[in-house]
């Protein structure tokens, strides 16, 4: 897992200093729309509907939905290292909910964040959510990430 | 973290070339049976009561229940390396919910797998849904997976 | 990944032999208190509000809401060594979930543990519920974790 110095030598834009951790770097989110997941869902044939949100200086969350965050940072992963989003100690101790999702070797982009929340619950703009860790590869893919989210997709 | 090429060098049965990624296997779907989780639960002394459901073309899921399958693949994890469940970024998108957990070395077997979704919906049979990654051990365990659920039991 | 017999070189007080495993070690939950998180949550202006709950012998967990728990482990992480808390599989089967978490390298203390049940269940004290491993990082940190929970503070 690179440490915190390991991280500086990644290409991350609109880095932020406070959020470069112990072994980790923490994404904010952005954007100024949010998207609540609705719908049926039937995979692979048909995605979610999304409900756009104008995101000013808060994200307002109803209990128990999806919302769809773009991230501040946008990220090149190198060929030889992939990330695992994990969630802030923060947002778990208040209650917040997300998958375990990985960002693939070769992926360039700002990055889609999915999170739910057990409460009521406000979120405001540029907040650090997400600590995503990065881990490298036994040696670089030969398969570089070439999937319809690149370059920050929603859905 | 095994690179795409490395992920050829393990047993996997019924692999299938396009859950091949960059750096992670995506596991699929079967059986003739998936399991509603329901009941009142008590740790450890009284397992949840499983709801048989059939499994035709679809597996149609309630919102906020957890649901568990079976994978079309059978992994024999070797003594120095493990696995970490990951949910595919496109089920994140649509509002579905994962755990993280770690297959441990030695165990062999299909995979159970628990999804919950927020949303009504409904997953095809062999859709890629987990996103496994494989991390190596320092040194091969000297403890091998030799517990309850080796060889596939749900639960 | 740290393997069986590695993790016993690491500092972890009121270690349990049962609880180290293949490729990682199971946190057990004690404590007198459990926490239910409630009220109307801000990121980052107001946390949540902490319902407490006598821990006898068993913790009760209503459906959809997030409670927190204290370790009966204290950890030491040294400054080349981060953890990732999973959930056991088992919780995983019985419809628990639980966000993916970091254990920064440097955090001293008990762990605080966030976990959700979809069904109601009860969970006996001295249970094994997270499945925590251990990653080494590409070298000593050079920012060890200093933060606000730093000791075991819950929230």
């Amino acid at each position: 897992m690179l440490s915190h110095q390991s991280i500086y030598s990644l290409m991350i834009k609109n880095i932020s200093d406070e959020s470069v951790r112990e072994n980790g770097y923490d994404l904010r989110i952005c954007g100024d729309k949010y998207y609540e997941v609705t719908g049926e869902i039937i995979i692979p044939d048909k995605k979610a509907s999304l409900k756009e949100h104008q995101f000013k200086d808060y994200a307002e969350m109803e209990p128990l939905k999806t919302y769809l965050f773009e991230t501040c940072e946008e990220i090149e992963m190198p060929n030889d290292t992939a990330g695992l989003m994990t969630l802030r100690s923060t947002l778990a101790r208040n209650g917040f909910l997300t998958p375990p999702t990985v960002i693939d070797a070769g992926y360039k982009g700002k990055i889609t964040i999915a999170l739910t929340s057990l409460n009521k619950a406000k979120i405001k703009k540029e907040s650090r959510v997400i600590h995503l860790i990065f881990i490298k590869l036994d040696k670089p893919t030969e398969m570089l990430y070439n999937g319809s989210y690149q370059g920050g997709k929603i859905i």
